[in-house]
């Protein structure tokens, strides 16, 4: 039936299967989108909402590349809001709430309009591996389907099973069923799996709500976009709202711990940290009296509403007392209650840079299977995983994006380096460079490197150049224009900052802390050069903050030069850590283990101390 | 969980539960919707189009009555077509291709608006029943909700297993899980039940597709619509296409007829005589060489494509290689491969007029529970199971629709009289006053019923009244209104008929043969009557069908008057057959199970023959 042999293979259709399929098919290879139901392709799984601090800057990391989540974000928006913007400009991220069934139909139809992508319906339930390559896969019916790669993004569907109280099912999500078979193929090949668990609130029917009594949380004012592309700009948006458990729903709550499959013991994998169930957050913060939900529209028309905050495996009866007891949800009706998910994971380890297997090779994946949570880290793991699936079989180098070039680098490095043992999200404070790493220099950053790949078009390059020049082009005008001090004192004088005597380059007083652009924007001559070359928000902006963080910025370039001098010191692939005696016992181990590349890596791995690197560089000839 | 006791509860969310749940909370019965999956509210399990010959007329009849399947159709439409619109008015059959994802979006929100009807989505496994009354349903999760009537509307998720080949899986559709628990739990009450199979046929990638060999098969130039209401018109439509199978593709299927579990056995259930897969019509009509394939666009902008008339539970490989083999189809890749479903049903004798079951209360069934097939035939089932649930625990007389009245009526008289071995369609030919039951006049007969019961609103009402009033008054003048020969002989000329001599009612000239409304707009007194009253399409089309048919219209509701006085003659409820020796057995046999509440209804039990009801008569006291 499939007599061809695709270039790549991609089993799932989440988040990081569509990004896979569509970064590979775009690069050009003949691709095939494997998935158990192709009618929920870009199905948001958990909350209709993408980005959020650390993982709107993925987005935009994922658009300037060449993905897609970031477009099929804007054109499924109900709300935009920028997270973090009374902070530096480094912690600023987009964040956006999505008509669900809208994000799902965008990202189907993105899909069948990228050419190489085909698509097929079915479960697989297997691999066919020769001499540790894999060459193709199995579906349920017994269908071969050769490929020269493939990426598996399975999510929460190996062997997926709910809880909800003390009843279990299996399914890979509410009301679909498991994949079974693939973990354990794997397994036999050699592959560590483990279990992971997540959890998703009830989904409730907004008429039954009381929103006078919540606190409404609108989108900004003036509402931006995740694409660098010509996307649409919201010009209506739908409310959020928030409300907040008190101690008479912990308490409601707490009758059915005994009952809780997180609790009595039956669900023994670990759940997101940073996403905790309610009865967590209630049982490790026993003092807090209160804890926040922020309920979420499920599209523009739909009146079903997303309680995060609210994500659970308590038995439902259990849930719908104690969520009636929320001030708003007196009278609230369930669309189903929430449920925990317990799946398997393969410790990604286990992987090289690529995202590639170190055990089977073209054997790529991304995105829950290797432990991580979250729409964003899927999304991105599965761009790369699809670009270096197509750059492998073409015999290219592969695209590594280093730690101080994205947080998909930093993500990447992370979870192949040092593993994760409980579901892995990002954080800014992961990225040690995070002062290089914001979302408004993502297209500055990653365009030219997804151009030279192949990825990012043409179009967007020079969109992208033109931005560069034109913000670099207003940060000279500010260098090497002069400002008289009847012009400039009105303004220091505005922001209580000391006023100036003499005539000085516009670059010093807009340096000071209070001063911004729309203050110099009052100076008849930049108002005039903004003007005169048609400059944009974006470029203004640009400009601003290469100003104004220009110190920031200057220290953690030096700093990333300086990791990549040591990044240079390469470890010799099969180095026998055993004639290093002077290593901690568990550095040795740790780096027998995971094999790093060079000092670099090594100085990563959580146990390796900076004296067991001292060790390696003097051995490596320092 | 769920404190109150809701009026009704609908158990699945096809058509047959969407319009059942629609009608039951426009009615004021407080209703539920329960369903497995919430994401596949009015999913279109096979192909994507509305209506069709008796089909089309069955779906203006929901919307006459107040229903929302004409609605969301026009809504959803890509394409629209009057079938047979060369033949008499009685055969004019409206049918449109949808936009697959769009059918269930504005389903989905169309229910959210539906103010009365709540949603929960899980698997009903079972129902709780009280002394032969059902008070409400069990969920997988062991939740009891409690209801006043509950309609079933499982489609084919009772206990469905899916072939394909020699391979076969639990599923009530393609990627979803079946449904377990209800069928075990009836039969132990003494329902009888049985197995029904249907079929689907591959879903394809159009990009793979050659239209230019193709026979283009595009819309109406001028398109209607469904609805009696404001809907919109299209302005646009997407072609359809037409090829054809061949001796050769044929040879190809014959290859997996042993591989085939509809002739090794694996198979056992009867599927859809009108609807019959390719392999059957093969097998069946082995002196056809070709049959004829329609190739349905599944939506506006999706490649998704239906390929009708190729349902099929052969292998994978050998669907594949044969479909390859019809033109315009050589380079096709499959989206998923055609496959059979075995589901259990529940033989219709065992319900009322109203489709309550006999032998629990307030329990009613409707769509292929029943088994019927076709999206027009659940959803007019759902309607009326919907409307009849809701009056009867109201206390109010039951609705039940005569034969004369609507396609609905012949329908369930058809199935809880005869009952079905077969999946059961529609047929203009079931339809002994198929005159009277047009698509044109369902508003004219059936819109004043279903405001009297509250379903159709005033709206509604309204424009139907202004609609008969209209054409009335039209056919009025036509009566009335005399023309002069040399007014009148040109047209008459024109078509060939028999020059006239002196004045005479316009009425006469009109009923003649060739002569059309456009002939009769071309005089001066019409055009102006027209204008002056400001008459639309629909009145002028009605007042039309009114002259020219009114010869058979009247001889068909003389028909039915016959009909209504044999109606009025009542068996009495436990009569006792086996004293009128001259019965014959097998009309004994069949009058003691099916129990006729009419002499009418026991003269349509299949086996029962005129003497047989003379004798019932002779009895009865006439």
């Amino acid at each position: 039936m499939f007599g061809e042999v695709y270039d790549v293979i991609v089993v799932g259709g989440g988040h990081a299967g569509a990004e896979a399929a569509a970064a590979a098919a775009n690069m050009g290879s003949k691709t095939l989108l494997a998935t158990m139901n192709l009618q929920t392709i870009g199905q948001m799984s958990c909350n209709p909402a993408m980005g959020g601090i650390a993982k709107g800057q993925i987005v935009r990391e994922i658009d300037a590349l060449g993905g897609y989540s970031g477009i099929i974000t804007d054109k499924s928006a109900i709300q935009f809001k920028m997270l973090n913007k009374s902070k530096g400009p480094a912690m600023w991220s987009p964040r956006a709430q999505s008509d669900r069934m809208r994000f799902a139909e965008e990202w189907r139809l993105a899909l069948e309009r990228t050419s190489n992508v085909d698509f097929y319906q079915e479960m697989i339930s297997g691999l066919i591996i020769q001499n540790h390559k894999v060459v193709g896969v199995k579906t349920s019916l017994g269908i071969e389907i050769k490929a020269k790669s493939v990426v598996l993004t399975n999510g929460t569907f190996l062997n997926g099973l709910i809880h909800i109280g003390d009843k279990q099912f299996g399914g890979g999500r509410a009301g679909e069923k498991a994949a079974t078979g693939i973990t354990e193929q794997l397994t036999t090949l050699g592959f560590e799996s483990g279990r992971m668990k997540t959890g998703t609130p009830p989904r409730v029917d907004g008429r039954s709500l009381d929103y006078s009594k919540m606190i409404v949380q609108p989108g900004d004012k003036i509402p931006e976009k995740f694409s660098y592309l010509d996307t649409p700009v919201l010009t209506k948006q739908r409310d959020c709202h928030m409300s907040h458990t008190s101690e008479q729903v912990h308490d409601l709550l707490r009758e059915g711990f005994d009952r809780s499959p997180m609790f009595n013991g039956r669900i023994k994998s670990i759940g997101p940290r940073y996403c905790p169930s309610i009865e967590d957050k209630i049982n490790r913060f026993a003092d807090k009296d209160s804890h926040q939900l922020f309920v979420e529209p499920e599209g523009w028309d739909t009146v079903e509403v997303y309680v995060n905050g609210f994500s659970t495996s308590l038995p439902e009866d259990v849930q719908f007392k104690a969520l009636r007891s929320v001030v708003g949800f007196e009278n609230v009706k369930f669309f189903r209650p929430g449920y925990a998910i317990e799946y398997d994971y393969f410790p990604p380890t286990q992987l090289k840079h690529t995202l590639e297997t170190k055990l089977v090779e073209n054997l790529y994946f991304a995105g829950q299977i290797n432990g991580t949570t979250g729409y964003e880290e899927a999304a991105s793991q599965g761009l790369m995983a699809g670009v270096n699936a197509h750059l492998k079989i073409n015999g290219k180098d592969p695209f590594i994006l280093k730690r101080d070039e994205a947080y998909i680098g930093v993500l990447i490095d992370d979870l192949i380096t040092k593993g994760t043992e409980e579901p892995y999200r990002m954080f800014t404070s992961r990225a040690e460079y995070r002062t290089l790493l914001r979302q408004d220099n993502a297209d500055l950053r990653l365009t030219p490197k997804g151009f030279e790949i192949g990825l990012a078009d043409k179009s967007r390059m020079e969109r992208m150049e033109e931005k560069e020049r034109k913000s670099a082009d207003f940060v000279s005008f500010f260098k090497n224009t002069s400002v008289l001090p009847e012009d400039i004192n009105p303004i220091l004088d505005s922001v209580d900052s000391a006023l100036v005597k003499q005539s000085d380059k516009m670059f010093k007083a807009f340096s000071r802390p209070k001063v911004t652009m729309d203050h110099m924007l009052q100076l008849s001559s930049v108002a005039q050069f903004v003007e005169q070359n048609n400059l944009g928000r974006e470029e203004m902006e640009q400009a601003e903050i290469q100003i104004k963080y220009a110190g920031y910025i200057e220290k953690e370039k030096n700093n990333a030069d300086k990791l990549h001098r040591l990044e240079n010191v390469k470890i010799p692939e099969n180095f026998d850590y055993s004639k290093l005696k002077s290593l901690s016992f568990e550095a040795r181990e740790k780096l027998e283990r995971i094999k790093p590349v060079t000092i670099s890596q090594a100085s990563r791995i959580s146990g390796v101390s900076p004296s067991d690197i001292s060790v390696l560089l003097v051995y490596m000839g320092r």
